[in-house]
């Protein structure tokens, strides 16, 4: 009979806080931890680093100094491992070549087939196998490699900066800078999880923004591994400049930048940039199920009212990330978001408030967008 | 020498959570607690209820059955006792008659002056004084009493309720209900703390509140005795519709309602209602005069973006609550607030947060407007 022990929690969580650190540097592998404990003594733990680098599993077994110790331990692992030869040997069959006698784990990974699965595996070998202790959790490390495999599209982020009268930017098109510095440094940890970053050609042109990932304190932490996303700029027209401060940060980090134009306008290959051909009809959607194709799993908008506004009222935001600053703006400015129109309140967009944070005197607030 | 005994936060801390039990229902007056303690065993306490009964040191001592206990005992008071034949006797008096040797003070009274205040009286009569244990908690209690005595002029709160994009209002004026029955119940205690509510015609023509506060828990718990605050309409063209449910809502709770008109347009004797004169070239903060010569410490503007527009770029708010609610109302819609032209992000008004609350899935937001 398989045993729930209530040190598992604790265990699962210390696997669940290891495995973050992959976060930002294995896409488009999941991010995965393991600790591997006997005697409720802590023997050894791992996590996914690198795309093609060890499984959590293997990092946590070679952590193991004397192997012997592993004979008749726990794994917990916040993933189902993996029972296929890809990049690296199967861990399932790592676990059991060293006797690994237990094996808890935090979520299911929708990518394993139902047959083959690691869980199976490991099942079929007689060992001790434990699913879903605190799933909740384990799931949402990966949310986004998880609702791609379900929906086969990208989990979409769109992220906003207001003040807290709800407004973006002076007239002028102005808006350095609503956010405090801290938020702004809190962005690059949402852009660095992001697969691929989407924006509109009129915050290039109004902001010139790089939408670049240079927290240093970020990037020292992860060892500067973190993978740059693909950069998305939707520009119907061709109206990028030439000399936007996108395409500088682009060239000088060798990075993807996709120009989705209808008809291309600028010396791509000078420029070192990607030319995704955009017919008429293509939407948002479209441009979403090319990155999906892409392998992305996370995406994240950052851009104006416009393209956030039909992203949302389009149905294809799944977290909405609004950062208010202590300020009023008035009404010589431009709105958090242009939607259709909305005669009545019954009509109105209802949000779920998931996370509110304090981000020293912004506040951070992420909603999902309720199904009417 | 005076000591001060680390016990003495923990029995004024106590002293705090009392006195706040009077915040709705003391005005004019102060909301005072008191603790009286001896070998660190609480004797007796009491809070000051209502204006015209006990101040909480009597009713302290009261609640200690042996008096001959009360010898050497310490007294914490949030608020320096007083020395004055009012409606009651002096606090200081009857302290010194029952033999409490020590007393501990929270916040000093701007209202008791300096060489006949009861601190003084005290520490003539030979008994150990401490002044400033939890001071900025204890000053809290009161902050528009005391605001009002040192500026001379009301303390003056500023609440909105927004959709997550800053709107208040559909173009129709609708707005039922954007915050959520949470929220709502929580602006009855905020009301229920003023001593005047302000609003404007617009609100009154379009949505026709009572302002009231008929909170079940809020007047069950408080014992019905809380205090009507002065409710202010201001209605410089005279639109007053005879039929206003505040109208109603003040002749069944016999409250007070201003109507502030440059020249009166409806019967007010019959309606149980008082003209205040306005002249063309009055403004708010004549108003907030007018309630400060009535003894009126804390002003709260319930109103639309307009007045309370006003109210924010003349400089009248002390603290602005935001109730924010998880939806998107889009852009046909009214704004949070109507401002001066602003045009450049130099010119922006800045806001400090000093509150954050999740209420229910609204939030809950007090911020200060910082000078410039």
């Amino acid at each position: 009979m398989k045993k729930l022990i209530l040190n598992d929690i604790y265990w699962m969580k210390l696997a669940i806080k290891i495995a973050k650190y992959g976060m930002f540097t294995t896409k488009p592998n999941p991010a995965v931890g393991c600790v591997i404990v006997k005697n409720n003594t802590l023997l050894g733990k791992g996590w996914h680093t690198q795309y093609g680098k060890d499984h959590a599993e293997i990092m946590a077994i070679n952590s193991v100094k004397n192997k012997d110790q592993l004979r008749g331990a726990t794994a917990y692992i916040t993933l189902e491992p993996c029972n296929h030869f890809g990049k690296t040997a199967p861990c399932s069959e790592a676990l059991l070549n060293f006797g690994i006698s237990r094996v808890v784990i935090g979520a299911k990974d929708p990518h394993e087939t139902k047959n083959e699965s690691g869980i199976s595996k490991l099942i079929k070998s007689g060992i001790e196998v434990i699913i879903g202790v605190c799933k909740p959790e384990s799931e949402n490390i990966n949310i986004g490699y998880n609702y791609s495999y379900n929906y086969h599209k990208p989990y979409v982020r769109c992220k906003l900066a207001m003040s807290l009268d709800g407004k973006t930017s002076m007239i002028s098109g102005k808006s350095k800078w609503i956010s405090n510095i801290s938020s702004r440094k809190d962005v690059q940890y949402l852009r660095a999880r992001s697969g691929a970053i989407i924006t509109g050609i009129n915050t290039i042109i109004f902001d010139n923004p790089t939408l670049g990932i240079r927290e240093e304190k970020l990037l020292k932490k992860y060892d500067r591994k973190i993978l740059q996303p693909i950069y998305v700029i939707l520009d119907r027209k061709g109206r990028l400049p030439h000399n936007a401060k996108i395409i500088k940060y682009n060239k000088k980090y060798n990075t993807i930048l996709w120009h989705v134009v209808e008809k291309e306008t600028i010396n791509t290959k000078k420029l070192g940039i990607q030319t995704i051909q955009y017919k008429k009809e293509d939407n948002l959607s479209w441009i979403l199920n090319q990155l999906y194709q892409n392998n992305i799993h996370d995406v994240l908008i950052e851009s104006g009212p416009t393209l956030s506004g039909q992203a949302i009222s389009q149905g294809l935001i799944n977290e909405l990330w609004i950062y208010i600053a202590p300020k009023l703006m008035g009404n010589w400015t431009n709105p958090l978001l242009i939607l259709p129109e909305i005669k009545n309140m019954d009509d109105i967009i209802h949000l779920k408030l998931i996370h509110a944070k304090k981000i020293k005197e912004d506040l951070r607030l992420i909603y999902k967008i309720k199904k009417k």
